[in-house]
């Protein structure tokens, strides 16, 4: 019992030495965060390019508030590209990527690796949490390839838990510190320590200790709520645009209901959670007696979006435009007001139309990536070469400035109902429906 | 014009004749609201048992304040049996069936033969108001299959419109008087009158005018939101109970997320609008381009939940029961505290355990069938005879009644979660996942 309880004491006076593996879009927040609540980091990537910029003091992600955070922390982490440096720390974070491949079946590779590597140089007696998303029964997974490749004792050598990150993108920060976290251990006493540990860095009445399969359900539950629930609005304006109506009133209607509160429907499900931990959640049962049907099917409805999108592009251009075939994409972040284009549908509806031909012009003040397409050097660029724009995201900057344009001859496409109000200043408006 | 304005006039005073077909669950309830609120009301059903009842005061519902609304105001309703009787009227309130089939489409006739009857008898300058559920585009057919029958004129002869009931059974008369209510005229025209009546009954400001399309599609997505989500839950109870974990815990944890709010999972969804509402918007399209994915796999779902329930039942009869076959099952009704056992889940959860040959027991103080099992005469009754208890309905009257009982022997089967702390007083209790 002596290592489990010099950990503990080490955990609540914050002297254990606490590793970050992985400072992608999780990792890197996690580790200013700790480091900012006094904790001493370590920040392991095996990435060079990664840590070389960091040590430049070169932030990639935009995320509000983490410039003034790294500036004053980041010189407090110790950055590391190799396991071998990082042998020493008692607290192990793992915030690597759980990513499905085209099968829809999730990737762990990165999280086994980096348990394989763990395995042969830490110390006994540590704790490993895995932050990242993963499927039902993967942390127990996990805890034995490590007890074994390693040839350590769980509850003797080491504990091993899972604490996933429910963060916003684009609201990292604010999220870290307020957000309920949930803890599972593979054994009591991996949830005990984790539960010690999260208790140290984040207000001890949000951190909820459970087992490690219900904290793993229970993330992939909330994202893939959010996915059918977004499916469901989706669909309706699917079924909406048949019979010519317009889904937003007709979903404005429904809400006055007081048990109802259908989503926004729009062009698609983006990022780097909803399109695949609904898959994640259907993976935990795949061996299984159940087939799921409400998850693949919002799935399908979701990743269907960009495409019907595209139908309504086409149709006008075959109906009022004919030859004029070109198209304007505002906004090609998977949501307003951010730089993040991980799976955004607006960059599948680009893909889409340039595919059929089409010449597409696109304007992203936080992108400065073209996807293929010719990229407008200002919103004004972009309206005086296309006669059709299709709002994607519909960052606030872009609306303040469609609203102060002259849009008399345009053709807007507006599929998450963004700036509905533009109706009767346009030549013609389309929604996702009517 | 002024057919239209006396009409206006008349509603607006209340002096209009104001016709309630169909005396139902919706029905009645309905006329007596309008007579309490000071209107002509008639009252029609081809029915004559229905109207014979109700001539001698009979109430069938068990609706809270219905018999007293009745004793108040049922003399006030001329009850009819004929059309040739109601012809004066003037404003026709159509509160019919519109159920499903076995292939899952939607039932018309009832309001077919309804308006095919009144285009025969009723007097030019009617307004007729469609309040059963519809899928999209029923209310525009059921116009023109009135002037056409009629031989008269949309906007000269006759008015139409839907408003759709959006009412609770059990709190029908509550939720009438403080629900809003949505209504569409398939013209301007009728979209105003149909206004100027609701408005003459209700909260002026909890009347919403629209068109009847988006009144048919804000009913059926109000239904089907409730649906999905419930289908939701109870698909992540499945996969739960693959993965062995409790569904519950992982709601209460998923639901500390801000964004998400994960509803109750349990033995079924019933009650006659959400296991067809889903149905009727897909049939909104169903000769559409589009077809509809969640809304069906919600269903599916959902209809499966009493068979997954059945065998949970199963395995631990083979288990650790063996030859004992004697099932009781508490709750007929398809939710807590009413009567009302229309598509009851439970009641398809008896029919399964029969089919299978076991000896089942049913108790129910609300419900006096038996749907082929041996009815008990009290709670007491069945746990002398039962081992195993199925808690259908969670009546607050079962509840407190199960609190007080010696329970040491039993299995207790609670898949809508309603007295998770009875365990411990029971030899088994099983949720509907661990």
């Amino acid at each position: 019992m002596s290592r489990y309880s010099d950990l503990l004491k080490k955990i609540n006076q914050k002297s254990a030495n606490v590793c970050v593996v992985g400072l992608g879009y999780i990792g890197l927040p996690t580790a200013l965060y700790y480091a900012s609540r006094g904790l001493i980091v370590h920040g392991l990537d095996t990435n060079e390019v990664i840590i070389d910029e960091l040590r430049e003091g070169i932030i990639r992600a935009r995320e509000r508030g983490l410039v003034e955070l790294a500036e004053n922390y980041l010189s407090k982490i110790n950055l590391e590209t190799s396991y071998s440096e990082v042998e020493s720390a008692e607290v192990y974070v793992l915030c690597l990527p759980s990513p499905i491949d085209k099968n829809k079946r999730v990737v762990t590779r990165y999280l086994e690796d980096s348990v394989t590597k763990l395995s042969e140089t830490l110390r006994k007696g540590a704790l490993i949490l895995v932050e990242s998303t993963v499927p039902v029964g993967t942390t127990e997974r996990l805890a034995e390839l490590f007890g074994e490749k390693g040839g350590l004792k769980l509850d003797k050598d080491y504990w091993f838990a899972h604490s996933p990150e429910r963060v916003l993108p684009g609201k990292v920060l604010d999220e870290l510190g307020t957000n309920h976290r949930l803890v599972g251990g593979v054994s009591e006493r991996s949830t005990e320590l984790a539960t010690a540990f999260l208790s140290s860095v984040f207000e001890p009445n949000n951190v909820h200790p459970t087992t490690a399969r219900i904290a793993e359900a229970a993330k992939l539950a909330e994202n893939a709520y959010r996915d059918v629930n977004v499916a469901y609005a989706n669909e309706l304006a699917r079924i909406c645009s048949v019979v010519g109506i317009d889904v937003n009133e007709v979903i404005k209607l429904a809400n006055l209901h007081p048990r109802v509160k259908i989503l926004q429907p729009g062009i698609g499900v983006g990022g780097y959670c909803l399109p695949k931990d609904g898959w994640l959640l259907v993976e935990s049962v795949r061996d299984g007696s159940f087939e799921p049907r409400v998850i693949p099917a919002a799935r399908e409805i979701n990743d269907s979006m960009p495409a019907h999108v595209f139908d309504r592009i086409r149709q006008i251009n075959h109906e009022i435009l004919s030859l004029k075939r070109v198209v304007g994409v505002l906004g090609l972040s998977f949501k307003p007001n951010i730089s993040d284009t991980r799976n955004s549908p607006s960059v599948e509806l680009i893909r889409l139309l340039i595919d059929a031909g089409i010449d597409v012009v696109v304007y992203d003040p936080y992108v400065d990536r073209d996807f293929g397409a010719r990229r407008a050097e200002s919103l004004d660029d972009l309206l005086n070469i296309c006669e059709v724009v299709v709002i994607g995201a519909g960052h606030d900057v872009i609306i303040e400035q469609l609203r102060e344009s002259d849009l008399d001859e345009k053709v807007v496409i507006d599929p998450n109902n963004v700036i509905p109000d533009i109706q009767g200043r346009v030549k013609l408006y389309l929604g996702i429906s009517n």
